[in-house]
């Protein structure tokens, strides 16, 4: 199995993680998934293909009301970012979420920007996006044993919120589940190939195990303890 | 109907708004109830118990295996804060939102502080907090026609998340809903006197309307506005 799991925002679109992009989707054409946001998706495509067309990664925009042949042919699919609810209700409503799953167990590459990361676990329930969809979907595509929390930006956290930070919410989350949280600052992300887990980019990636204080890593350190039970 | 609805965080519990619990319990005694916690129910009646004691307010600790009694002789409530939807969810599972709701409707006065003040509108989606517990109950008690967010502080709003503020995501709430979103500073409330509404508190207030402007207010201003249609 073979992902790319990234913490991005900011403008223009994949402005810092473009070339990632491009050395993971190799030479091969890319499916990007649309679904996670609440306003306009082809203008959405049209703004990440602008965008990665300048490194030479050619995008097909995935329409969820016919999706089938482009998935049977894709080697690497792109979820975009965006509202995480609304992504994964999307997908699961539209019967995709177990064929894209399929597809990559069986080889697609999948590249995973912050909604599309968070699915990638098994759950989405540490997202710090709002379930404005008032959607009841809330298990991801369960292709990693931990959830993400992208975004992540412990400093001004109390700062901000007055009242639970980041890190007491992921306290929280382990009063009630045992899987780990992997949070990741902008412009980090996180490649797993076959059984090697890599930190990449410029921030920092933490790990939340229950009951245990959470451990930092940067740039090129290895993970792969993180697969193990 | 008289309600106070509270944004409150920071220690010890209920530092800057014991005064304005105890001058809308009158001499009344409050029945507390601990549900938002995800921790030790009864180490929080204690904190609570302990701090407005002070200023001379008895309350009395709601549980929810047998609460049948103190509801029907509650006067006041007072739905404390912590996670909103693990708060929904045990007043829900426990079958107590609708006997809370009719006794408010019946004339008992309404305490809501953070969660407690969100489980007051029509339903919970604009919560900061995480659905840790994986809820899928997010209608609240409805007994005001707008949506709350307390903890609003949105000039470091940018600095934290690096992805959407808090004023994003209640535009995200608008393309689904159309009730209003009143978001609480911290230190801020709202009263209800029958069809008088007031701002108090040393914050601001902000009205975020479906297609308008947001609209700030301070202590002391009205808004009656809020309950028309």
């Amino acid at each position: 199995m073979r992902l790319l799991l990234i913490s991005n925002s900011g403008k223009p679109l994949y402005w810092w993680c473009k070339k990632e992009i491009a050395d993971f989707a190799g030479d091969k054409e890319v499916t990007f998934i649309s679904a996670a946001t609440i306003y306009d998706p082809n203008e959405y495509y049209q703004k990440a293909q602008e965008s990665l067309k300048e490194v030479g990664v050619k995008l097909n925009h995935l329409n969820l009301k016919s999706p089938q042949d482009l998935i049977n042919k894709t080697q690497v699919f792109l979820v975009a970012g965006g509202n995480t609810y609304h992504l994964l209700k999307k997908l699961k409503t539209n019967g995709m979420l177990d064929k894209i799953k399929r597809k990559v167990l069986d080889g697609a590459a999948y590249i995973g920007i912050s909604a599309g990361a968070n699915i990638a676990g098994p759950n989405i329930l540490t997202t710090n996006d709002w379930n404005v969809v008032g959607s009841t979907y809330f298990n991801g595509l369960n292709l990693v044993p931990f959830n993400i929390n992208p975004h992540y930006n412990a400093p001004q956290d109390k700062v901000l919120t007055s009242a639970e930070t980041r890190d007491e919410r992921i306290g929280e989350y382990h009063v009630f589940k045992s899987n780990p949280v992997v949070v990741m600052e902008e412009q980090t992300y996180l490649t797993l190939d076959d059984n090697k887990v890599k930190v990449g980019g410029r921030g920092k990636l933490k790990v939340f195990t229950k009951g245990r204080k959470s451990k930092e890593f940067k740039s090129r350190e290895n993970l792969d303890f993180i697969l193990m039970k």
